[in-house]
């Protein structure tokens, strides 16, 4: 299971502010403190950039891209702004993401082919709900395969993300066991090992409890891994979470190596 | 997951001297604190018992239950101290437990049967090897359920343990997966929904670090949990394993208003 940071978003106060002043700094800092953490890749999450797209997802690429080597994901939902990223990247780049909502597959779904960047498939149906249970979104999992196939793109560059819910909701836990099984599913579903992501921090959503939220963020860490689980997309910053995940990863990975570096 | 308390050992100089001087107060005291935390059953590990096992087994089993109406692990692999277990007991009891040793069949299962009560069967060769892989600890739990039926004893009365390995073991890692999926899969195999219980402690014996040994039990918990374990037999009195336990098992159950309770 390899870690993949949440931290660069555009909803930080921070990174606004380091938009706007057009000041890498801010962006270069945070990386190099997420970089130390032993991460796979970084999630760029600028949002849509409705007002400057190119300009601004290019300013994020170049800033990130001044300090790291790292893979990155480029995460907004602005097919303009993704292609500006796919463009301005030269590290390796990961689309983040599309759906089955027909204006991701018409605009979103044809830069993996002509970039020839891996890119992420949400279990989501086309009017952006949830599907509620496993075999809706395996259904949808095997759409998403299909749509990948037809726009010519080699089937190893799916990644699925299978859409971690937030407890808070009505079914939520009853949602986030149903994504374990979607996990533990779809390599025998979709006859090959297709690799699968998910975002830790959706299922806190709302818990005001740090030490509750860290408790079940590291308990489902461990069930994702289990799972089999490839990319999970955390916030690397937080100790205890990050120590979570490598322990789970460890058992998961299984080299007596590893256990000799926590016996 | 049920939790069950490994609290109550012979191995601890406080319960040797308990028996010694035939001074109940040690083990109630210890059932008091076990009890708060609000497990299932109480494993009482009172070893061989060589010298009195009759005697000896009474006393334990009369101290626990002066002070707790919960269950009893029988947990002896002396038979006479485990039928003298069985005979001073009120509570309800479980037999802990038999393999494919020879000498458990003829000399532990039939108590089972004459008791009327459920028996632990670890996945151990006829000569208390360990099994390596998934498909061989699975031909094991057949040969133990076989065993079970031919004694005359109801399915039900089965609860299996898979043996937890050391992951100090040189493929200890490799065995603690082989672990979960066997857990997983058992129900399938057998064709009903077999109990299966696991001892944590297992896993980090020889670890000196405890943060790390926290943090691998920890990890370990929420895969057992979500691989679908009914009883975890720990140190109840290690405050954050508990909590992880608990977290792991209001993931696995899936109510709402076990969320509202950590959020």
């Amino acid at each position: 299971m390899k870690l993949i940071a949440d931290n660069l978003r555009i909803t930080k106060l921070s990174i606004q502010n380091a938009l706007a002043a057009c000041d890498p700094k801010p962006v270069q800092q945070l990386m190099f403190q997420c970089e130390k953490k032993g991460i796979f890749a970084i999630d760029v999450n600028t949002g849509p950039l409705t007002r400057f797209p190119e300009k601004d997802m290019t300013f994020f690429i170049k800033a990130v891209e001044s300090v790291t080597k790292l893979p990155l994901l480029i995460d907004t939902s602005n097919c303009v702004a993704m292609e500006a990223g796919l463009k301005a990247a030269d590290n390796k780049v990961i689309i983040n993401g599309f759906s089955l909502e027909p204006d991701k597959l018409e605009t979103i779904l044809p830069l993996a082919k002509k970039y020839d960047a891996d890119i992420i498939g949400f279990l989501l149906y086309p009017n952006s709900m949830v599907p509620k249970d496993v075999s809706s979104r395996c259904e949808v999992a095997l759409e998403l395969f299909e749509q990948v196939e037809a726009a010519g793109i080699t089937k190893e560059k799916l990644i699925i993300d299978p859409v971690v819910p937030p407890l808070a909701w009505e079914d939520g836990i009853f949602q986030a066991k149903a994504v374990l099984e979607v996990i533990r599913t779809l390599p025998e579903l979709l006859g090959f090992k297709v690799k699968t992501i998910a975002g830790l921090s959706n299922l806190t959503t709302g818990a005001k409890n740090r030490e509750k939220k860290n408790l079940v963020e590291q308990s489902y860490l461990a069930m994702l891994a289990a799972a089999g689980l490839d990319y999970i997309m955390m916030d690397v910053l937080n100790h205890k979470t990050l120590k979570a995940a490598k322990t789970a990863d460890m058992l998961v990975k299984g080299s007596i190596f590893s256990w000799g570096m926590v016996s």
